[in-house]
């Protein structure tokens, strides 16, 4: 409980318009993607890393939790306030701070939007590759956090291969600084990795040194229809086998497929699963990757729907954009889950996906990254059907498991996937992370009881 | 003090061939390629991270260090006994374990050699990038320790990007398994990165999964001339926004050129500095790149002295590979540096170590993968030169941190770095290093006295 000790304290820190403890804010402060609820008993809007660590210093003192939040768009419930106490919103540190187009690399606080932040350097011909399908509202404090990906991962990687260098506030309220300006550095332990993917629990990131790519001039969009879905494998094969990497390769199944096909201004031929392309680069690149790519997929049995071009190319990704809202058609609730597996176990991965479907009766359909082996699977059901819909995600992930993947490519373990992390991850390995945890973190203030199962306490 | 005792023990533990206290043996593995030197009290060849770990066990027991060694090229005295103990050589664990190519990623022990790696996977068509000078003799191991980098980081980053997997031993002696098949994959805290580059203080690597590429199907390399040495900058930015990247791109200084003039096949027209750029993948994507580096050596004012493809490319490789030998022409001592520095200020750096060779008298060269901002520094002097030697050290961290560079870029802190890393990290990242260091190894017996400087025990 925040005493009004705490409260008047806070107040101190940030200013008395900083921090409400109104029900209607923290009622906006209590969820996330999940729609996990747990109600904050305030919320806090610092401006700077000296708040930031004002505050943890003083919740080390009175012992009261701190949830760090970028735009709550998180998919595993990372920045829901389970324990109550303080949530510490990034809204106002929310400045592109430096774009250096020389050495294309850019500062920014946490709370820049990674859509803004993408359109503001590509006015500069640079480039920020990671592209979550969340972008036009998800933060980069909440991206280097989860190490969030999208399509782009399969040739440009994710999040973590774009951050730099960090400022961080411990959750003891110290300021350190990591990483270099430059590619290349190897002084002492690289923290930065560490703290990227870190969901939260090992430090508030207050700015972020962003490497920047320059902006490929032209890209194209190839989308291919699967008369049969077993010519995936060795689509995917000879795909990835290229030369040049396409820059993203998406993956539609039947279910998915059957509930946007009426958005669709042409007409598809019968098939099982849809693949979407991207290349880009250089225009002459471009157009030799078209021809490589097509001649693979006729030579394999899969038909050229369309290739699309420059801003026809972005309309191409809307039908890939609109699949998240489509499946509702076939359930009022998701369990949604983004596993990953290796490439040339893909098809094994949805073939198996077919029979969890078949025998538990419940649309599983799974869409999603497979250049990269990411599937985004989901389980759609009706409220009575929950304890079926737990019973099949813990098929789900068992097969995942079985075929050497991971139960989380990125969007994190938070707390919905908690449960599952110790089917994957055996007990010497979870205790170095509880470890590293505890010894950052030692009276477990930052947002504790994540990704880590805990006794109740 | 090794007793006979611990002796009797470790023979139990791998056999008595496996251990020697012969002289000859302890000289051999009492150096690295920095010329420091400490006798350890034993060399052990253990074959299975069991083995390592019960070794690691009894060094807790009865507190000896240990340091882990891989081929002794390290840069920077890592795999030096500093404080005699133990050395635990990685020779006998040197097996390819699994390739598997549809995934393209190999299994490894550690004491592999880079360079027959790369060779037995190029067999198969695929590609392992990172490419030290040292790839004939070095380790996977000491290069997973080091984060080790190479020319063609440029483009494909170096040792950690390659990283998917380890399995460690940590220094308390548990085995763990860290990291994931895929790419993606955000399950916990992201302990491989933080045991990359960790310099043999973390843990023991005992098995390392490498991502693999397809193996570019073509390469050329093209020499040019720098009449004046301020062309560079521009000539850097152009290259880097480029939409492709270069594979490689590599600068030899005044005097480096001076030393290997002779050993040229051509004549070299006259100039301050000389550019190696390659570039790789499908023919006509090479022809594509040769065409745009052409035309800006050109429009730039620099010349093209001579463009190579194929086998004949890797010819002029040996123009850059001779360097290292050839400059003890102009010392008989190396004091050597691997500094980086943002690419726009590669320019001015080099001209303030023409400076600094200036106002001390002494020949300090560079060369190096100027591409990421490596530079390779060397200061070349005689043996009576040692404190001046020292002296321009020092002006070459203080410049190299002035320019927002950092101070090794590939080689790794070790002995004779440690000294500077006060100079480059804050006193608060610091201690987190050091926390985590604590933590993993209690009793300090892992490599112990590297990276951080310690009082004197
Ligand atoms: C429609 C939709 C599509 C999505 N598509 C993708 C996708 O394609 N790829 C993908 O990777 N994810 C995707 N996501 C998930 C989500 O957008 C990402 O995980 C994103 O990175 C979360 O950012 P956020 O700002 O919303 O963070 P939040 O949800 O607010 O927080 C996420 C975590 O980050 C921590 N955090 C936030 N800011 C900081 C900070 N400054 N310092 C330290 N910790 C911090 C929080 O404590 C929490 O643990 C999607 C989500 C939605 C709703
Ligand atoms: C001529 C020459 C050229 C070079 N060129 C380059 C270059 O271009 N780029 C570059 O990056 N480096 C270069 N180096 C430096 C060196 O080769 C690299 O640092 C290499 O990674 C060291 O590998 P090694 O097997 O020799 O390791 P060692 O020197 O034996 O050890 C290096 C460090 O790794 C640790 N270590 C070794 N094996 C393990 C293991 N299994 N588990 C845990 N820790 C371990 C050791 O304790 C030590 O701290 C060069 C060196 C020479 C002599």
């Amino acid at each position: 409980m925040l005493s009004e000790k705490i409260i008047k304290n806070l107040e101190k820190i940030v200013g008395k318009p900083y921090i409400s403890q109104k029900k209607e804010d923290l009622l906006c402060y209590s969820y996330d993607a999940t729609q996990l609820m747990y109600l904050p008993e305030a919320v806090i809007f610092p401006n700077s890393a000296q708040k930031i660590a004002e505050i943890l210093k003083l919740a080390n003192q009175y012992r009261f939790p701190v949830v760090p939040r970028g735009a709550g768009s998180g998919m595993s419930g990372g920045a829901v306030p389970i324990r109550n106490g303080v949530v510490l919103a990034m809204n106002r540190l929310n400045r592109i701070l430096e774009i250096d187009e020389k050495n294309m690399w850019v500062w920014v606080e946490p709370g820049v939007v990674t859509g803004d932040l993408q359109k503001t350097v590509a006015e500069k011909g640079l480039f920020y590759p990671p592209d979550p399908a969340s972008l036009s509202f998800c933060t980069i404090g909440g991206n280097v956090a989860e190490c969030a990906g999208g399509p782009r991962a399969v040739k440009y990687g994710v999040t973590k291969d774009y951050v730099l260098a960090l400022e961080v506030v411990l959750p003891t309220g110290e300021i350190i600084h990591t990483g270099h300006k430059t590619i290349k550095g190897v002084t002492g332990y690289d923290l930065t990795s560490l703290f990227i993917g870190s969901e939260g629990t090992l430090g508030v990131f207050t700015k972020i040194l962003l490497r920047l790519l320059p902006l490929p001039p032209t890209k194209a969009t190839i989308l291919l229809n699967l008369p049969r879905l077993n010519l995936l494998s060795s689509l995917l094969e000879q795909f990835l086998h290229l030369a040049e990497r396409p820059a993203a390769m998406e993956f539609v199944d039947d279910l998915c497929r059957a509930c946007i096909e009426h958005q669709i201004q042409f007409a598809l031929p019968p098939g099982e699963g849809l693949l979407l392309l991207e290349t880009d680069g250089s225009p002459e690149i471009v157009e030799l990757m078209l021809e490589k790519i097509t001649k693979i997929a006729k030579q394999t049995g899969a038909e050229v729907v369309t290739i699309e071009r420059g801003e026809k190319a972005d309309q191409l990704w809307e039908i890939r954009r609109s699949i998240s809202p489509a499946v509702f058609q076939l359930g009022s609730e998701k369990s949604s889950h983004d596993i990953v597996v290796p490439c040339a176990q893909i098809l094994p991965m949805i073939e198996k996906i077919k029979q969890i479907r078949n025998k538990w009766k419940l649309p599983v359909l799974c869409f999603g990254h497979i250049g990269d082996g990411n599937l985004h699977v989901n389980i759609m059901y009706n409220s009575g059907d929950i304890s079926k819909a737990e019973a099949v995600t813990e098929e789900v992930i068992r097969v995942t498991l079985a075929l050497g993947g991971t139960i989380t490519g990125e969007h994190g373990i938070g707390l919905t996937k908690a449960r599952f992390l110790p089917w994957e991850i055996e007990p010497n390995t979870l205790k170095v992370m509880q470890k590293i945890k505890c010894t950052l973190d030692p009276n477990n203030i930052l947002n504790s009881g994540k990704i880590f199962l805990e006794e109740k306490t």
